[in-house]
């Protein structure tokens, strides 16, 4: 089954402490169509500026994902700036650009209107909830969003955390919308919000997910060095959702490997700047490395 | 096979943010020895004061646990006072007593000099060599140390590692035991210099092992609240090591299954203020716990 993604198609620059990238491509929805595109049909909703070049767009349709809803508008590209110093979990943001973005108004393709599974990037919940509205009948619907929208626009996140099937939030974040310090009690708080499955990012410590009444707890995979954390939280969310989609169900035991097929995608998109190892990536090394988590995680029953 | 250790027998006062405790027992040896002492035979080394009352050793008596290598010294009780905040990961230590503890010169009995299996709890590492050095041919022994000791006693610390099969340490202190931000990379440094096995605590986030080439990730149990966090660390390894001591062979399953009674032991640990949980626990209530770990990280296979 696809999926509708709508989020942000930018340019990154990036410093870590093992070097630097330079206007390169990035993105929420650039990571995340990339990610799933390994696993299911994608359709990229999202706004570009006039300097986007077209090699962009062809990578992605390279890919196979549909860009039917990536509009060109007047104006420059969406642009972030951010550094990562040796704790790689935490993003300093050094500049912010909207440009195109600041005015982006989705409007669906007819032909995306009927997309059974949707995912909602970290944009203003506003936005969110128009491009929901806009889809038919949605089969399974996630979104991420963050503190900057937990503060200043809960009532529309409240909104649209009603109608979604599966939240994807940092650890952070989800104690500070449920105002709780104990991840747990953060956790059944916000679910009875609305999203049956709370998936919760933990950098390099790995997600939780609950769904219902149950509780799953997979590992990030154990790196040497994570060469650059951009894109790694909707990298995850792409290999999740792009999974789910290509079951065509959410059960939990789906869920589950949903959930390690996520963290394998992520853990290998922090190797490299910018898109550079989704890229490069083949279906065998994501299958192995899938057995690896296997591995890393087994132990004998009682 | 039985197991000796030498630590800290002392009392704590310690503040939650749930409740109070004042002058309850604690102690590295405590724990570890209470904890184990489920799994195995244990033999117990520290001191006490003339302030100890019969009451407690009696209750260490009573799990069976061999307190010989307990010797009552003239003065007090090593006493320990603490405050944790919202966040259960970090201590505050308000006051410090070592009081007998200062001038402790540990001398095995006769009977404890062939136990098989050995813990060295976190004291200075010179009283944990000279512990080892009295055991006749150890088969398996473990050590914890802190930043402390990192610190100001490298010298001995770097002597220990090297006679040590199983090292088990907080994130941050093998970090900066290592000098390397990358956990994977500190963890392979430490290795190099003596111990074949490192367990890496992570608090809240469970645990990790590093075994030769090999690498295992085990969570913690999620539980709604930590009442207090006192002792996690030495009753997480009572439970490794008594269950090690039990198998009597340190092989890759049964270290994995270790971790995980570890974890069980620790997460009933922190249900309580002092030693009043594992003092309730049944062994049913610890097989149960194992099999939730079970349920909370299986996911199928490709």
């Amino acid at each position: 089954m696809g999926i509708l993604v709508v989020g942000s198609v930018a340019f990154d620059s990036v410093q870590t402490p093992f070097g630097r990238a330079d206007e390169a491509l990035g993105g929420s929805a650039t990571y995340f169509s990339t990610s799933a595109s390994f696993f299911t049909d994608v359709r990229l909703v999202a706004v570009v500026g006039e300097d986007f070049p077209d090699e962009h767009i062809d990578g992605l349709k390279g890919r196979g994902i549909d860009v039917e809803g990536l509009k060109k508008a007047p104006g420059k590209t969406f642009r972030w700036k951010g550094r990562y110093d040796y704790d790689l979990n935490q993003a300093h943001t050094l500049e912010t650009h909207l440009n195109v973005f600041s005015s982006f108004d989705p409007h669906l393709p007819e032909a995306y209107k009927d997309t059974p599974y949707v995912f909602l990037a970290n944009i203003d919940p506003g936005l969110q909830l128009k491009v929901l509205d806009q889809v038919k009948k949605p089969k399974f619907v996630a979104c991420d969003t963050m503190n900057f929208w937990i503060e200043g626009k809960p009532d529309a996140l409240r909104k649209l955390l009603k109608r979604v099937d599966l939240f994807v939030i940092n650890e952070g974040e989800a104690r500070q919308l449920a105002n709780e310090a104990s991840l747990v009690r953060a956790a059944r708080k916000i679910q009875k919000d609305g999203p049956r499955i709370l998936i919760i990012k933990r950098g390099e410590y790995g997600s939780v997910m609950f769904s219902g009444g149950s509780y799953f707890c997979a590992p990030a995979y154990p790196l040497e060095e994570v060469f650059d954390p951009t894109g790694a939280g909707d990298t995850f969310a792409g290999g999740v959702m792009g999974y789910l989609a290509n079951t065509g169900d959410a059960v939990e035991a789906n869920l589950r490997k949903a959930i390690i097929f996520g963290s394998v995608m992520a853990s290998f998109n922090v190797e490299a700047f910018s898109l550079e190892r989704l890229n490069a990536l083949r279906l065998e090394e994501i299958r192995a490395r899938y057995s690896e988590f296997k591995r890393l995680t087994h132990f004998d029953d009682l």
